[in-house]
């Protein structure tokens, strides 16, 4: 059966930007699982009342719901355990760190990276809600949020240095093959990727040789998704 | 067969204080191997000159020989599997990133914490190595680079956000039950915890409490140890 996915999208229903939907759609390519993805943008909290909260991925697989990154992930492992997302309940505790890392340091150092560039491609209906609830959460504008990045970056840059030396070691943060660790770097990663051309990674950087590998998985999931 | 493990020790040889050594203790616990500890100062290089390199842990188990605190979890978890420290090719995969955040963020953050206190606790004979090599590596004097630590210890603690995150979620690092994540974090929190009486965390810190729970852990081994 077809699941179905509520997916952020942009101005462009085409755009889909992010971070927690790319993780999920990386790990249901992972699974094999078929998807329908269905548009959404920020301010339809109607469209998916029926999950019991406001923000997506959603998940429908049948009769079951499920929202939040992680919990689809716990779920469509239980659900469909090969190939494995983390294959053992210590893998899995592992790799809740590296979903904590990504979602303080990954995605709150991209935000302030790309602010500004996201309100240029999100739907015209959603602008005002996403300027006023983004410029509460930073106690800034989104312009003076972005502003400045050029200097910024290589700080940003800096503090990625645990994947580099995770990557000195094994191809994949999975291991030997991709794991639900390599769909939350990868997946927080598409976010600056489609919705804006600042280079948030150093072209010789060896996280950037993997995303471009990562892209390349699940027939291209990644290298095919449309840019701004 | 007693495993026999090289590990720094301070002017008082029964003050044991590494991070890395610290990490290895745990795992040797975890896996209820029977250890013999043999001091080392940092200019004894001579002494374990046999492993082919320079630092500390090295463990001699029978005829072999390994050092490096992330080799000797992964020869014991090949060589006595149960307990398991990982249990798997993914969770091991996945610790590795956890092992790398410890050595860049977490190690990284408590130099600057407490370099001076280490140097008025190790052994007289490697005072001025010390001094010497980590002003080199930090490009500062060991008075400059502890300098202000009270001022800046927020800043480290905001730092330490994805482990709070990860133990609203599980009590241990390794899920329902300690791993070698748990032995990573809590090895390099008895460095601060030996040989300095700088809080480097604040008391009502979850992180803290769980710290405590891993020092009952293991007969007490962290609980037991001497504090300078």
């Amino acid at each position: 059966m077809t699941i179905i996915m509520h997916d952020l999208a942009g101005g462009d229903a085409a755009l889909r930007f992010s971070p927690y939907c790319w993780r999920t759609r990386f790990a249901l390519a992972h699974k094999g699982l078929p998807v329908e993805t269905l548009p959404w943008r920020f301010t339809e909290k109607a469209e998916i009342a029926f999950s019991g909260q406001g923000r997506v991925p959603v998940i429908r697989d049948g009769d079951t719901v499920v929202s939040d990154s992680w919990a689809i992930a716990e779920y469509l492992e239980a659900t469909y355990p090969t190939p494995a997302l983390f294959g053992s309940a210590t893998a899995q505790a592992h790799a809740r760190f590296i979903n904590a890392w990504a979602d303080s340091v990954l995605l709150g150092g991209i935000a302030r990276l790309i602010l500004r560039d996201i309100y240029d491609v999100i739907d015209e209906k959603d602008r005002s809600y996403f300027r006023e609830a983004r410029e509460a959460r930073f106690g800034m504008t989104l312009e003076e949020a972005q502003a400045g990045r050029e200097a910024r970056v290589e700080t940003f840059r800096d503090s990625l240095q645990p994947l580099r030396i995770v990557l000195r070691a094994q191809p994949w943060f999975g291991g030997a093959a991709p794991s639900y660790a390599d769909a939350i770097i990868a997946g927080t990663l598409m976010w600056p990727h489609c919705c804006s051309r600042f280079a948030v990674l150093a072209e010789d950087d060896p996280i950037a040789a993997w995303f471009e590998r990562m892209r390349d998985l699940y027939g291209g999931l990644g290298r095919n998704a449309l840019r701004a």
